[in-house]
């Protein structure tokens, strides 16, 4: 186990009909928030009527930034920092999924600093007192309800690039299961798909053994794609949002990588590069590169892969190669029982612009300091999700 | 899932060397600070030594009030209740083990309010704005360090109850592995119990199935009985150490617990009401009571041992009360292989007073809210664990 400091204050209200407790804990925090939200969903579904009501009710006020889209962009979060700015809001209020809770963050982030935002997405600039955020969860995916991490895409330049800092993570995230009720089977994939990501970006980028974190991730896995595929099949059944949700959020606020040590996110720093260039949902996209960088790596140290798939997957094989192989076979088989695409052309990237992907790749690379990658590997991890 | 609120924003330091980043913490939170341990073991040990540097360093002044010993006594909180306020200190910083924290925790509580410490033990009062909390954790076992339980035996009446409230989680824990090298073999293994019984608690008393809680939980015992050994065989191993130190705060710092809903206690009703009357290790008395509690539960509904007697012992057998059985058997096996007793009659308990035990245990139930207890079923799982 590796030193580590962890300090998580978010604090999780989780349940059916919790959403009407948004407006007294956001009015604990500040008298005006900046309502970031998507392009319509919390309309339709009913969440931004219980939302407003809630905040009517405590006496906290409002003033609305619609309008995220998925794989967020830079443009959008500029006009709201200058929003948040002229309005003199109190706190950043997101009502969605990860790209609404990620403009919210930015928006948080670059509202009480000189420079503009994408400063900090380049590493050249850090955070500073931001504003308080707080979420109202619409979908099980991200885990950016319970830390302190965003996704960004600026569109000007087609680099999608991500940052985080402690003070980002959230002060309050309300998490109703039946808010995700109204995610159709494709986009409830996609989030599991991206909950699993993280958690295997964790599982396989440390260094060295860490028995109490495996067995912990090999949980949340099993759990992950029980509750996920089960919720594709039946989107209001309540015990699968609500642990899909709750595993979602497990697999990344920190828990489970508490220990590990410093780890990359190389299937991300690939797919970014994809989602940024294709515009294609970022589930989807990590659901054709994950088993393609999982072969590609596991040709190289079996053994870890080996452990998942006995224990994930219960298979047998006692050669590492073999049953690393055929676990791969089984997540990726997953994906297909929960229709996420597996190869880049199902999402008609046909014929990627390998050069642009990977010097995307290698931009993230660099920002993130992810060592081991270059021109070659990430072609090569590329021509396996074909 | 049941609904929940989750808030824990206890910050955790831990790993190699982290002793010294006591003072600036303290400081950050106080000029003032009571010093409460135990009977000599972070002196011979050089931990009181690296926390009064690190204080000193800091500019952060302190009290001492030593002498903490395990089942921790109400007259030893009183006294610290007074100094506290006569030296008006600021926090309340925790060098040791479970009952030390608990101690802290009870001066904490004790000190902002004008009644009687015990009161909030028997739940007659609650606990207000108490001083702020913070530790240096030297023993695997209670997982006070990231909670806001306490314990404590009133030595006037020889009842030992437990309470808690959300203001005593501490603010600041420093974890380190190597301050619990000096712990000899017979309490680390006690701790590793203790740390099992808080999860088999929750496991054993939720109501309901939680795939999730239940794989992180099995996860758990699993790497406790593993480090757990490691430890009592090789007291320095570094890794065994670490692995035992983070589980036990797993164990019960609410995130197991979390959607779980109301859990009783039902093992550590029984065992405090022996080591309150006996005056034995709580970790030796749960060892003896676990096993002989499974044996009676899972005689009404033996699914959920099941499970664990597969999950985490890999036991084959297809019917559930066979399994049941055979896990059981293989957790008492791996207490004898710590060397935690299994039997009350090893503990020098040999013809226990089981109406008084009884009656005990009957008090915390009602105080718990825990039902389903009686004379006859008490009195029925203390036979057992003679």
């Amino acid at each position: 186990m590796k030193n580590f400091v962890l300090e998580n204050p978010t604090k999780i209200i989780f349940g059916k009909g919790t959403i009407a407790e948004i407006g007294p804990e956001a009015k604990a925090i500040g008298s005006k928030a900046l309502l970031v939200y998507g392009r319509g969903s919390i309309r339709a579904n009913g969440v931004h009527d219980q939302v407003t009501a809630s905040l009517r009710d405590a006496g906290c006020l409002w003033v609305e930034h619609g309008g995220v889209k998925s794989n967020p962009v830079l443009s959008h979060v500029r006009q709201g920092v200058a929003l948040a700015r002229s309005e003199q809001v109190d706190l950043v209020l997101a009502v969605g999924g990860g790209s609404v809770i990620d403009t919210a963050k930015a928006i948080a982030a670059g509202a009480t600093v000189n420079h503009d935002v994408w400063k900090i997405f380049t590493a050249k600039k850090g955070v500073r007192s931001p504003l308080p955020v707080c979420c109202v969860l619409t979908l099980a995916a991200s885990g950016s309800e319970m830390n302190g991490g965003m996704v960004i895409t600026n569109d000007e330049k087609g680099l999608k690039l991500g940052a985080g800092h402690k003070d980002l993570k959230p002060r309050v995230s309300i998490l109703d299961p039946e808010a995700t009720f109204s995610v159709p089977p494709d986009y409830t994939a996609y989030g599991a798909v991206d909950a699993i990501a993280h958690i295997l970006e964790f599982y396989f980028s440390c260094q060295g053994s860490f028995p109490v974190q495996e067995r912990f991730m090999e949980g949340l896995v099993i759990n992950i794609m029980e509750s996920g595929a089960a919720a594709v099949r039946q989107p209001t059944d309540y015990t699968a949002r609500a642990n899909l949700m709750w595993c979602a959020t497990l697999a990344l606020n920190g828990w489970t990588a508490a220990g590990l040590g410093l780890v990359g996110f190389p299937m991300h720093m690939i797919e970014h590069a994809v989602s940024a260039l294709y515009d294609v949902p970022h589930g989807a996209g990590l659901s054709c590169v994950i088993p393609a960088w999982m072969r590609w790596r596991s040709g190289r140290s079996p053994a870890k892969f080996a452990q998942l798939a006995r224990r994930v997957f219960a298979v047998q094989a006692t050669d590492d190669a073999e049953a690393a192989a055929r676990g791969i076979d089984r997540l990726e088989a997953w994906f297909k029982t929960v229709r996420s695409p597996t190869r880049l052309s199902e999402l008609g990237v046909d014929q990627p612009d390998i050069a642009a992907l990977t010097a995307h790749a290698l931009t993230q690379a660099k920002i993130w300091r992810l060592r081991g990658y270059n021109e070659d590997n990430i072609a090569a991890i590329l021509a396996k999700a074909l």
